[in-house]
């Protein structure tokens, strides 16, 4: 059955509690979401004492289900205002659902808000213990800390980004080999727990339950089919796009199209796009050796293996991951071509504990607003640093691409509901654009992935240029991403499972085979549809209307090259989207 | 029958009109709220193109009415993303109203950021010239050049904090010496109107046609009831309150209630009230004679006079005018009991051109944040110097107290809709603090000063501390305030024509003589209900929802010293307060 963990930051107490029925066949976003909008109060201050973080596994996470190692975090954001849920892959996910621990709750605020604590969990109980020696640590010596201290376990943690209030700060979680680098980034989940003055949390599983299976056959028949799914299908099989070179591989795709945000949003195409590719970054990888890796995988039991690790020209260890939007942010949104710089400031990020994609996305703010020029990669890193340092300009910085907009008095912010947007541009590749702009989350591919239509083809082709059906598009990726999220499996089997329907049917029989429920499809997307009904409502309680549900107004004014395109969905289609 | 001028940036084109029928009976905020409404796109950027600011006069305003020289400044706001109007007491006003231009609109955005423009207004046209020799110069310096240059006329600018966007700009004019000290302080207006690349307005009124008056004896006979009301009660008449003591005669009423906010709104008592009190002022003033000058008037014609001049300890002019918001801002806000650090940052504040409220309030935050210790005037002089310098913490400050709350992760920000509350706790006085949550404008005394019946018991007294019956009193006090903001009425006549029922009568009497109506006070309702209607009804397409209409968190939760109370009128009460 599991349990709910509660720690009361204000009374430094940790207490257990069955899950309410309520709860019980609810996971990862589904429960994080539920929570937040039934505990917290929707006009609270982000950062006070009446928001809550709730981090839980999906529901089939901790199992043999592939590619299921996901973790969701909530909180009302500090960056977004609104409901928030951000899900990383890491072997944490894991060993807390291996623990039976269904919701890990944080609420409440220290008395000393100087004060660190780190909370402990094993099977034996959970320990809240001082942890002032990490205060304001990065979280590269965080977490070797962390490895000495607690070898074998599981590591979360904030960094001095989070531990500052930053809305652009994430929850860190470590990979198979202790690497601060797998994160719940968006939304500035780690300022809210860093606040309540966390540094991190450990899980020690070995003695745990583990996840008690109610329907051991049909799980094992579902996790096969999705599984065999994976296994054959070009984007997600070995040797195949994302294991092969990442998910960099799209920097190319989009460029061709002219959807790669370049320079702030002012343009879709970047001249140096053939510098900073997947398949220049595999080669890389590949030509310096050493520690070096492509197909890496960011928690057992995944065969996708998308993440890699940049070595130095020496071949030691620069940074993991290049993905493809942290490649594009700090990339061609920059201007910059050098994949040295953009591994830098991957590493920077991690070790400071932020969000690439904000960061990439206010470093464009930033260069239009003369403060760097786009292209330069060492003054780009230097303004990444003033963000480490703390100085003023690091506090504006930090705060996030809308918010430097506004210090700076910027036209073009490529922001929606305070969130910087990632690397689609929305005048290019419209269906991604509606949900950017109409997702509860503020901007966010993950959100509602038409990309895998738009631009890959998956479960058949559709034009990003135009806009015909990007609402339907928009609102079926949105809707079975929420159960996806829910689930506890990656969003990448989507590719897998949308083309090869077994592999969908064996996503909803493992999750039946977990719970003992019966769901078809049908209860896909009633369980995708419920959860975002339920953070639309916290989000309209928090202040957000229709209003919200818009782009930028550039975006609506200004032609993009190379197509000349503005973004022309009308405000009466962006308002029935997710109108169900 | 007057005319719109219209000076279309993005030209250099300045084009006349004759008044649309609709709009033949508005003035000031009336007409500046309806232009606002029409013709900007609520979702627009501030500081973009599609943005206007426009300057109307009252309807009553160059006439020989009593302290009418009032002038509206409106437009979409970047401070609270709303509509605004905030107006001033000026020479300028009068000399517009004379020159037979009823609303004055800035549009578009220039080819080239850098220029900057100064408009000439004569009787014989209007002219845009060049005006690159005050680019980034403050208003002390530009409004000197202005009278050198233009001697006799009257002079509108932006300060360098204009002309760089910061949300705390004010649009500022001169007084009868020319000071750069009478300000549409409130809501970013100068950001606007210095992005559009206007640094400064000149009016010469000579040969223009006057405000022609339609019914000459009715409006004799009202004016004549105005200035016998003024010239009877207690608080506006010549050796009055006003006019012995300013606006500052307030810091002891206000903290004798415990209704003075203290310490970034920490405590409603402050022990150094008696150090920069009314009387204190007063007595220094006389005291260090030389410049120093009580009884004040910022425009002819006003028989108040509550302004001053506040001089060094020998005697020579420091700043005008030390008022009783920027005295309370910048002193008991910020714990300083100095009046003459006070001075000097109001002084600095009128050459930089920005709010003194806001300012005030936003130090108050950046002492909680912990920037400088509260009493500490020296260091505070220090963080307004921040804002000349255009310092990354100078852009931090300069975009107001919201903005450097969320730099800093403040949990006590005293704010509504995102501009800083004014000088009365809403703990303690509750009316206005039902008028700053619920006021289309943000946190603003002026939209519904119940401080009259709460604190002086102007039209019967009521109990400050008491929630009864506040939602009725902040609303009428709402809807006669957007009528008298139209008028050209300065809303000190109020403590006058409360009391004086013949008082008010005489407004409606002058109005009508002007514009050849025949309201009476039914109309006064009406007028002011339309133009809340028409300012709410922007405010919602801008994306305000009544999450909006809601105090800060923390004055639903942290009990306010002395009394120990919190804002307990009910959200249900909150939504009722204009909802006709």
């Amino acid at each position: 059955m599991g349990k709910f963990v509660r720690v009361d930051m204000s009374t430094l107490k940790v207490i257990t509690e069955q899950v309410p029925e309520k709860y019980r066949l609810l996971g990862g976003r589904g429960l994080t979401s539920n929570l937040v909008a039934d505990e917290v109060d929707p006009l609270c201050h982000p950062l006070g004492p009446a928001n809550k973080v709730v981090f839980a596994p999906g529901i089939v996470t901790g199992t043999a289900a592939p590619s299921s190692g996901r973790i969701s975090v909530g909180a009302k954001s500090p960056l977004t205002g609104g409901i928030k849920e951000s899900n990383a892959g890491t072997p944490f996910s894991q060993k807390l659902a291996r623990l039976g621990i269904k919701a890990l709750v944080f609420e409440g605020l220290p008395a000393d808000p100087k004060k660190r604590y780190l909370l402990e969990l094993t099977a034996g109980g959970e320990r809240l213990v001082e942890a002032g020696d990490l205060a304001g640590k990065g979280l590269e010596d965080t977490f070797a800390w962390l490895a000495r201290k607690y070898p074998g376990q599981a590591y979360a943690g904030v960094g001095p980004a989070g531990e500052t209030g930053l809305s652009m700060a994430g929850v860190c979680f470590n990979d198979l080999e202790n690497r601060p680098s797998r994160y719940s980034g968006r939304g500035g989940l780690g300022a809210v727990l860093g606040r309540k003055g966390i540094k991190a949390i450990v899980v020690d599983d070995s003695g745990g339950p583990g996840v008690p299976l109610s329907q051991p056959e049909i799980f094992a028949g579902g996790a096969r089919k999705v599984a065999e799914a994976l296994g054959q299908h070009g984007v997600t099989k070995p040797g195949g796009a994302l294991n092969s070179y990442g998910t960099a591989v799209l920097i190319n795709l989009l460029n061709e199209v002219g959807g790669l945000p370049t320079r702030n949003f002012s343009s879709g195409v970047f001249e140096g796009a053939g510098k900073i590719s997947g398949e220049t970054l595999a080669a890389t990888i590949k030509k310096r050796g050493g520690k070096g890796l492509t197909g890496h995988r960011c928690h057992t039991g995944c065969p996708i293996g998308c993440s890699n690790v940049y070595p130095r020209p020496n071949g030691q260890e620069h940074a993991s991951c290049v993905e493809y939007e942290s490649d594009w942010a700090l990339g061609a949104n920059c201007g910059i071509d050098n994949l040295d710089h953009i591994a830098e400031m991957i590493r920077m990020c991690n070790d400071y504990g932020i969000d690439t994609i904000e960061t990439g996305v206010t470093l464009g703010v930033a260069m239009e607003a003369g403060l760097a020029k786009f292209g330069d990669g060492n003054r780009a890193i230097e303004l990444v640093k003033e963000i480490g340092r703390n100085t003023p300009l690091g506090r504006i910085l930090g705060n996030g691409a809308a918010f430097t907009g506004r210090a700076f008095g910027v036209l073009r912010v490529p922001t929606v509901k305070g969130q910087g947007m990632p690397a689609y541009e929305p005048r290019s590749v419209k269906g991604i654009g509606v949900t950017f702009v109409t997702s509860p989350m503020g901007a966010d591919h993950t959100a509602g992935y038409t990309i895998a239509s738009e631009i890959t083809g998956v479960g058949g082709k559709t034009d990003p240029l135009s806009p015909k059906d990007k609402v339907g598009l928009s609102r079926n990726f949105q809707v079975a991403t929420a159960f996806i999220d829910a689930s506890g499996y990656c969003l990448f089997i989507a590719f897998a499972i949308i083309d090869i329907p077994s592999g969908f049917v064996g996503v909803v029989e493992t999750c039946n085979g977990v719970l003992g429920t019966a769901w078809t499809m049908d209860d896909v997307t009633r369980i995708g549809q419920e959860i975002l009904r339920t953070e639309i409502a916290f989000n309209r309680k928090a202040g957000f209307s229709a209003a919200d549900d818009r782009p930028p107004e550039f975006m609506r004014r200004e032609k993009l090259p190379p197509h000349g395109s503005v973004f022309d969905i009308s405000d009466k289609d962006l308002d029935e989207v997710l109108n169900f």
